[in-house]
C-alpha cells in the first residue's frame, strides 16, 4: 500500500509547483503566498506546507523544477535537429520562445522580488546559476559549438541574454513579430561567429 | 515673488522625482509609497501628494523623467565619440552601463509590477513605448547606422535587448565583468552587420 501513496504524494506535489508557477506569472511574488497556490493547485493548505514550508521553498522549486524539465525536453529534441544553417535558425527561435513565456515571466517575478529581498535572494542567486550553467551547456551543444575558439563562448552567452531581454520585452505587450526579426538576424551573425569563423 | 516660489516647486519636484528612482531600486514597487518617497526626498507627504497625486504618476514621471534626461546627455556627448570601430564599440559599452545601474533596476521594478497590475499597465506601456523609441532613435544616431540596409534595424535593436537582458542578469549578482567580455564581443558582430554588410 505503500506506492499509491508515494504517487499521490508525488502528484500533489506537481500540481503545487505547476499552480505556483502559474500564479507567478500571473500574479507575482506578492500575490503568491502558499495559501493561494494551494488553493489554484485543489490541495489543502496542510498539505501544501508539508511538502513546501515556506513561500520560498515553493517557488524556488517550483521553477527549478519546471526548467530543468523544460531544457530535458529540449535536449531530448536535439538529435533531430537539422544541419547548419537551418540548424543554428532553429536553436535561437526555440530559445526566444522559452524565453517569452510563462516560465519566464514566472521566473522573471521571483529574481525581481528577490531584489529587495534578502532571504528570497540567499535561494535565487544559487537557483539561477544553476539554471543560467544548464542553458548555457545545452546551447553550446544544441550549435555544436566549439568554445575554445575566441569569441564563440560569448557568443552564446549573448544568444541567452538576448532572449532574455526580449523576454522582458514581451512581459506587458505582445512582441511576437519584433522578435522573430530580431532573432533571425541575430541567427545570421551568430552563425557566423561560431561557424565561418578564422 | 513668483520666480522663487517656482524654483522651490521645481526643485521640490526634482527631489521627489531621483528619490522614487532610489525608493524604487531598492525596495521595489511595493516599498515605493508617495509617504516612503516623501520621506527620502526630505518634503511632506501632503507637498508631495500636491505634486504627484497618486504612487502611479509619482513612479512613472520619475522613470521618464531621469531616462530623458540620461538619453539627452548622452545625446551631447555624440559630437566627441571617435570614428569607426572604436565608436561602435563604445556606444555598446555605453549602452551596456545604461541598463546595468540605478536607474534600470528601477524600471525593472516597475514593468514587473505593471505585468500583474491593469491600473499600472495602462500608464507604463505608454511608457515603455516612448522610451523604447527614443533609445532605438539615439543608437542609430550614434552608430551611424544607415536603417535602410536590410538586417540593421534588427541588429540596432538586438543590440538594445541585449543590454535589457544584460542588465537583469546584473541584478542579484555582479555581472560586470562577463557583460564586459560579451558586449566586445558583440560590438565586433555588430560593426560587421552595420558598416561591412554586403
Amino acid at each position: 500500500m505503500a506506492e499509491p501513496q508515494q504517487d499521490r504524494s508525488r502528484a500533489t506535489r506537481r500540481r503545487l509547483l505547476d499552480a505556483a508557477v502559474g500564479c507567478l506569472a500571473e500574479l507575482g511574488w506578492t500575490g503568491s503566498t502558499v495559501s493561494v497556490v494551494a488553493e489554484r493547485a485543489g490541495v489543502s493548505r496542510g498539505a501544501a506546507q508539508h511538502h513546501f514550508p515556506t513561500r520560498e521553498d515553493l517557488v524556488t522549486a517550483a521553477i527549478e523544477h519546471v526548467t530543468d524539465e523544460r531544457l530535458a525536453q529540449l535536449r531530448a529534441d536535439l538529435p533531430a535537429l537539422p544541419p547548419g544553417y537551418d540548424r543554428t535558425e532553429h536553436v535561437v527561435l526555440t530559445i526566444g520562445e522559452m524565453y517569452a513565456g510563462k516560465l519566464f515571466r514566472a521566473a522573471l517575478q521571483l529574481w525581481v522580488a528577490a531584489a529587495s529581498d534578502d532571504t528570497l535572494r540567499a535561494k535565487v542567486v544559487p537557483l539561477e546559476a544553476h539554471v543560467g550553467r544548464e542553458a548555457h551547456r545545452l546551447t553550446v551543444e544544441a550549435l555544436d559549438a566549439d568554445e575554445s575558439h575566441p569569441g564563440v563562448r560569448e557568443s552564446v552567452q549573448a544568444t541567452l541574454d538576448l532572449a532574455r531581454g526580449l523576454g522582458l520585452a514581451n512581459v506587458l505587450t505582445d512582441d511576437t513579430k519584433r522578435r522573430d526579426r530580431v532573432l533571425r538576424e541575430w541567427a545570421r551573425s551568430l552563425h557566423r561567429s561560431v561557424h565561418e569563423a578564422g
